[in-house]
Protein backbone atom coordinates (compact mmCIF):
# COMPACT_ATOMS: atom_id res chain seq x y z
CA UNK A 1 0.00 0.00 0.00
CA UNK A 2 1.01 3.32 -0.81
CA UNK A 3 1.17 5.68 2.52
CA UNK A 4 2.75 8.62 1.53
CA UNK A 5 4.49 10.99 -1.15
CA UNK A 6 7.96 9.74 -0.16
CA UNK A 7 9.93 12.66 -3.14
CA UNK A 8 9.35 14.82 -5.58
CA UNK A 9 12.22 13.96 -8.25
CA UNK A 10 13.54 17.50 -9.87
CA UNK A 11 15.96 17.12 -12.84
CA UNK A 12 18.69 20.52 -13.00
CA UNK A 13 21.74 21.21 -15.13
CA UNK A 14 23.87 22.25 -12.17
CA UNK A 15 23.16 20.49 -9.15
CA UNK A 16 25.14 22.74 -6.80
CA UNK A 17 23.43 26.20 -7.99
CA UNK A 18 20.60 24.45 -7.80
CA UNK A 19 21.11 23.32 -4.27
CA UNK A 20 21.91 26.94 -3.22
CA UNK A 21 18.55 28.38 -4.84
CA UNK A 22 16.46 26.14 -2.37
CA UNK A 23 18.37 26.99 0.09
CA UNK A 24 18.43 30.82 -0.42
CA UNK A 25 14.70 30.96 -1.13
CA UNK A 26 12.95 28.54 1.02
CA UNK A 27 15.94 27.80 3.54
CA UNK A 28 15.62 23.78 2.74
CA UNK A 29 19.00 22.06 3.62
CA UNK A 30 20.64 19.28 2.12
CA UNK A 31 19.83 15.65 4.33
CA UNK A 32 22.10 13.42 1.86
CA UNK A 33 23.31 13.20 -1.26
CA UNK A 34 25.19 10.72 -3.56
CA UNK A 35 25.97 9.60 -6.86
CA UNK A 36 23.60 6.90 -8.26
CA UNK A 37 25.83 5.07 -11.20
CA UNK A 38 23.24 2.55 -12.54
CA UNK A 39 21.14 5.64 -12.55
CA UNK A 40 23.46 8.05 -14.07
CA UNK A 41 22.46 10.92 -11.53
CA UNK A 42 24.25 13.01 -8.97
CA UNK A 43 21.53 13.74 -6.23
CA UNK A 44 20.63 15.75 -3.14
CA UNK A 45 17.70 14.81 -1.13
CA UNK A 46 16.61 18.14 0.48
CA UNK A 47 14.23 16.77 3.50
CA UNK A 48 10.58 18.84 3.86
CA UNK A 49 8.37 17.14 6.56
CA UNK A 50 8.20 13.79 8.36
CA UNK A 51 5.40 11.84 7.43
CA UNK A 52 2.22 9.79 9.04
CA UNK A 53 3.49 6.27 8.05
CA UNK A 54 7.06 7.04 9.79
CA UNK A 55 8.44 8.36 6.70
CA UNK A 56 9.62 11.89 4.96
CA UNK A 57 8.99 13.57 1.79
CA UNK A 58 11.87 15.12 0.36
CA UNK A 59 12.44 17.42 -3.01
CA UNK A 60 15.17 14.72 -4.72
CA UNK A 61 17.12 17.14 -7.03
CA UNK A 62 18.85 15.14 -9.81
CA UNK A 63 21.64 16.13 -12.04
CA UNK A 64 22.65 13.51 -14.83
CA UNK A 65 26.42 12.63 -14.61
CA UNK A 66 26.30 11.82 -18.34
CA UNK A 67 24.23 12.87 -21.26
CA UNK A 68 23.09 9.41 -22.31
CA UNK A 69 21.44 8.89 -18.89
CA UNK A 70 17.50 8.46 -18.45
CA UNK A 71 17.42 11.84 -16.85
CA UNK A 72 20.52 13.39 -19.00
CA UNK A 73 18.16 12.59 -22.40
CA UNK A 74 15.28 14.05 -20.61
CA UNK A 75 16.75 17.41 -19.57
CA UNK A 76 18.18 17.90 -23.10
CA UNK A 77 14.40 17.53 -24.49
CA UNK A 78 12.55 19.23 -21.73
CA UNK A 79 14.64 21.48 -19.84
CA UNK A 80 14.70 21.77 -16.32
CA UNK A 81 11.45 21.16 -14.28
CA UNK A 82 10.03 18.15 -12.44
CA UNK A 83 11.09 14.70 -14.01
CA UNK A 84 9.13 12.44 -11.72
CA UNK A 85 6.98 11.95 -8.19
CA UNK A 86 7.57 9.09 -6.08
CA UNK A 87 4.95 7.41 -3.84
CA UNK A 88 6.56 5.37 -0.53
CA UNK A 89 5.38 1.73 0.47
CA UNK A 90 6.53 -0.40 3.05
CA UNK A 91 6.57 -3.31 0.25
CA UNK A 92 7.73 -2.13 -2.90
CA UNK A 93 7.71 -5.87 -4.45
CA UNK A 94 4.07 -7.07 -3.74
CA UNK A 95 2.77 -3.41 -4.59
CA UNK A 96 4.52 -2.79 -8.20
CA UNK A 97 3.72 -7.21 -8.86
CA UNK A 98 0.33 -5.74 -7.46
CA UNK A 99 0.15 -3.02 -10.20
CA UNK A 100 1.85 -4.72 -12.98
CA UNK A 101 -0.87 -7.59 -12.76
CA UNK A 102 -3.51 -4.22 -13.52
CA UNK A 103 -1.95 -3.57 -17.14
CA UNK A 104 0.76 -1.00 -15.75
CA UNK A 105 4.07 -1.12 -17.26
CA UNK A 106 6.48 -1.57 -14.33
CA UNK A 107 10.02 -0.64 -15.87
CA UNK A 108 12.43 -3.07 -13.58
CA UNK A 109 12.25 -6.83 -13.57
CA UNK A 110 13.11 -5.80 -9.96
CA UNK A 111 13.16 -3.01 -8.01
CA UNK A 112 16.86 -1.69 -7.78
CA UNK A 113 18.81 0.31 -5.61
CA UNK A 114 17.21 4.22 -5.09
CA UNK A 115 18.39 6.90 -2.83
CA UNK A 116 19.44 6.13 1.16
CA UNK A 117 19.75 2.28 -0.03
CA UNK A 118 16.18 2.20 -0.99
CA UNK A 119 14.85 0.20 -3.09
CA UNK A 120 12.48 1.62 -5.87
CA UNK A 121 10.72 0.87 -9.28
CA UNK A 122 9.10 2.75 -11.76
CA UNK A 123 5.63 2.73 -13.70
CA UNK A 124 5.76 3.87 -17.42
CA UNK A 125 4.27 7.63 -17.80
CA UNK A 126 2.31 6.63 -20.53
CA UNK A 127 0.39 4.22 -18.43
CA UNK A 128 0.28 6.75 -15.81
CA UNK A 129 -1.55 9.78 -17.48
CA UNK A 130 1.59 10.90 -18.49
CA UNK A 131 3.68 10.76 -14.60
CA UNK A 132 6.50 9.01 -14.99
CA UNK A 133 6.00 7.19 -11.26
CA UNK A 134 8.12 5.66 -8.96
CA UNK A 135 7.39 3.27 -5.62
CA UNK A 136 9.69 3.91 -3.28
CA UNK A 137 10.40 1.29 -0.09
CA UNK A 138 12.93 2.65 2.63
CA UNK A 139 16.11 0.97 3.93
CA UNK A 140 14.57 0.33 6.69
CA UNK A 141 11.09 0.98 8.13
CA UNK A 142 10.03 3.58 10.37
CA UNK A 143 13.59 4.72 10.11
CA UNK A 144 14.31 6.41 6.77
CA UNK A 145 15.56 9.88 7.96
CA UNK A 146 18.65 7.97 9.46
CA UNK B 1 8.16 29.05 6.46
CA UNK B 2 7.78 26.60 4.14
CA UNK B 3 6.97 23.19 6.13
CA UNK B 4 5.76 20.56 3.79
CA UNK B 5 5.10 19.42 0.27
CA UNK B 6 1.29 20.35 0.57
CA UNK B 7 0.42 19.04 -3.28
CA UNK B 8 1.54 18.07 -6.47
CA UNK B 9 -0.80 19.26 -9.48
CA UNK B 10 -1.14 17.49 -12.16
CA UNK B 11 -3.11 18.50 -15.25
CA UNK B 12 -5.40 16.38 -17.23
CA UNK B 13 -7.38 16.10 -20.15
CA UNK B 14 -10.27 13.92 -18.48
CA UNK B 15 -10.36 14.16 -14.52
CA UNK B 16 -13.19 11.76 -14.32
CA UNK B 17 -10.53 9.01 -16.08
CA UNK B 18 -7.69 9.94 -14.18
CA UNK B 19 -9.39 9.88 -10.74
CA UNK B 20 -10.47 6.29 -11.66
CA UNK B 21 -7.13 5.25 -12.63
CA UNK B 22 -5.53 6.51 -9.32
CA UNK B 23 -8.58 4.91 -7.28
CA UNK B 24 -8.11 1.37 -9.25
CA UNK B 25 -4.17 1.43 -9.62
CA UNK B 26 -3.27 2.81 -6.07
CA UNK B 27 -6.31 3.22 -4.06
CA UNK B 28 -6.59 6.55 -3.80
CA UNK B 29 -9.87 8.06 -2.81
CA UNK B 30 -11.03 11.40 -3.66
CA UNK B 31 -10.86 13.92 -0.45
CA UNK B 32 -12.39 16.72 -1.96
CA UNK B 33 -13.79 18.17 -5.06
CA UNK B 34 -14.63 21.79 -6.81
CA UNK B 35 -14.75 23.62 -9.58
CA UNK B 36 -12.14 26.99 -9.26
CA UNK B 37 -13.31 29.61 -12.04
CA UNK B 38 -11.16 31.96 -11.04
CA UNK B 39 -8.35 29.21 -12.10
CA UNK B 40 -10.71 27.88 -14.88
CA UNK B 41 -9.56 24.14 -13.57
CA UNK B 42 -11.84 21.18 -12.33
CA UNK B 43 -9.71 19.65 -9.58
CA UNK B 44 -9.96 16.73 -7.67
CA UNK B 45 -8.02 16.48 -4.22
CA UNK B 46 -6.80 12.94 -2.98
CA UNK B 47 -5.21 12.79 0.62
CA UNK B 48 -1.84 11.12 0.17
CA UNK B 49 -0.30 11.47 4.32
CA UNK B 50 -0.50 13.14 7.09
CA UNK B 51 2.70 15.86 7.52
CA UNK B 52 4.19 16.57 11.12
CA UNK B 53 3.21 20.62 10.66
CA UNK B 54 -0.32 19.28 10.94
CA UNK B 55 -1.27 19.56 7.68
CA UNK B 56 -1.12 16.94 4.91
CA UNK B 57 0.32 16.16 1.65
CA UNK B 58 -2.37 15.85 -1.62
CA UNK B 59 -2.29 15.21 -5.39
CA UNK B 60 -3.98 17.57 -6.67
CA UNK B 61 -5.84 16.71 -10.26
CA UNK B 62 -6.37 19.36 -12.57
CA UNK B 63 -8.49 19.32 -15.95
CA UNK B 64 -8.97 23.08 -17.56
CA UNK B 65 -12.64 24.20 -18.10
CA UNK B 66 -11.47 25.82 -21.05
CA UNK B 67 -9.15 26.19 -23.43
CA UNK B 68 -7.41 29.68 -22.37
CA UNK B 69 -7.06 28.81 -18.94
CA UNK B 70 -3.15 29.00 -17.82
CA UNK B 71 -3.93 24.96 -17.71
CA UNK B 72 -5.94 24.42 -20.32
CA UNK B 73 -2.83 26.13 -22.47
CA UNK B 74 -0.36 24.18 -20.73
CA UNK B 75 -2.14 20.80 -21.74
CA UNK B 76 -2.23 21.54 -25.27
CA UNK B 77 1.68 22.38 -25.34
CA UNK B 78 2.77 19.16 -23.11
CA UNK B 79 0.26 17.03 -22.33
CA UNK B 80 -0.30 15.59 -19.18
CA UNK B 81 1.83 15.04 -16.36
CA UNK B 82 2.95 17.30 -13.64
CA UNK B 83 1.98 20.98 -13.39
CA UNK B 84 3.06 22.29 -10.23
CA UNK B 85 4.34 21.83 -6.95
CA UNK B 86 3.36 23.38 -3.94
CA UNK B 87 5.01 23.89 -0.54
CA UNK B 88 2.07 24.82 2.65
CA UNK B 89 3.16 27.53 5.41
CA UNK B 90 1.40 28.87 7.81
CA UNK B 91 1.52 32.30 6.37
CA UNK B 92 1.84 32.73 2.83
CA UNK B 93 2.06 36.36 2.80
CA UNK B 94 5.00 36.49 4.96
CA UNK B 95 6.58 34.12 2.55
CA UNK B 96 5.76 35.36 -0.68
CA UNK B 97 7.28 39.32 0.56
CA UNK B 98 10.28 37.46 1.33
CA UNK B 99 10.53 35.14 -1.54
CA UNK B 100 9.69 38.57 -3.61
CA UNK B 101 12.66 40.28 -1.58
CA UNK B 102 14.87 37.79 -2.83
CA UNK B 103 14.14 38.61 -6.75
CA UNK B 104 12.12 35.91 -7.24
CA UNK B 105 8.84 36.74 -9.14
CA UNK B 106 5.59 36.01 -7.59
CA UNK B 107 2.50 35.54 -9.59
CA UNK B 108 -0.04 37.70 -7.96
CA UNK B 109 0.24 40.86 -6.20
CA UNK B 110 -1.83 39.43 -3.20
CA UNK B 111 -2.76 35.52 -1.94
CA UNK B 112 -6.12 34.38 -4.32
CA UNK B 113 -8.07 31.70 -3.26
CA UNK B 114 -7.00 28.22 -3.88
CA UNK B 115 -7.99 24.39 -3.46
CA UNK B 116 -10.52 23.91 0.25
CA UNK B 117 -10.79 27.71 0.76
CA UNK B 118 -6.66 27.84 0.94
CA UNK B 119 -4.64 31.15 0.13
CA UNK B 120 -2.32 30.64 -2.57
CA UNK B 121 0.26 32.23 -4.74
CA UNK B 122 2.85 31.14 -7.49
CA UNK B 123 6.46 31.50 -8.45
CA UNK B 124 7.45 31.70 -11.84
CA UNK B 125 9.39 28.43 -12.71
CA UNK B 126 11.57 30.79 -14.95
CA UNK B 127 13.02 31.79 -11.61
CA UNK B 128 12.68 28.56 -10.06
CA UNK B 129 14.70 25.73 -12.45
CA UNK B 130 11.43 25.18 -14.51
CA UNK B 131 9.21 24.55 -11.59
CA UNK B 132 5.76 26.14 -11.04
CA UNK B 133 6.24 26.21 -7.59
CA UNK B 134 2.49 27.29 -5.60
CA UNK B 135 2.90 28.21 -1.78
CA UNK B 136 -0.28 27.68 0.03
CA UNK B 137 -1.77 28.69 3.84
CA UNK B 138 -4.44 26.05 4.60
CA UNK B 139 -8.05 27.69 5.71
CA UNK B 140 -7.79 26.43 9.07
CA UNK B 141 -4.17 25.83 10.23
CA UNK B 142 -3.88 22.28 11.84
CA UNK B 143 -7.26 21.71 10.36
CA UNK B 144 -6.07 21.23 6.80
CA UNK B 145 -8.01 17.89 6.67
CA UNK B 146 -11.81 19.40 7.68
Amino acid sequence: MLTRIDHIGIACFDLDKTVEFYRATYGFEVFHSEVNEEQGVREAMLKINETSDGGASYLQLLEPTREDSAVGKWLAKNGEGVHHIAFGTADVDADSEAIRDKGVRVLYEQPRRGSMDSRITFLHPKDCHGVLTELVTAATPGEADH
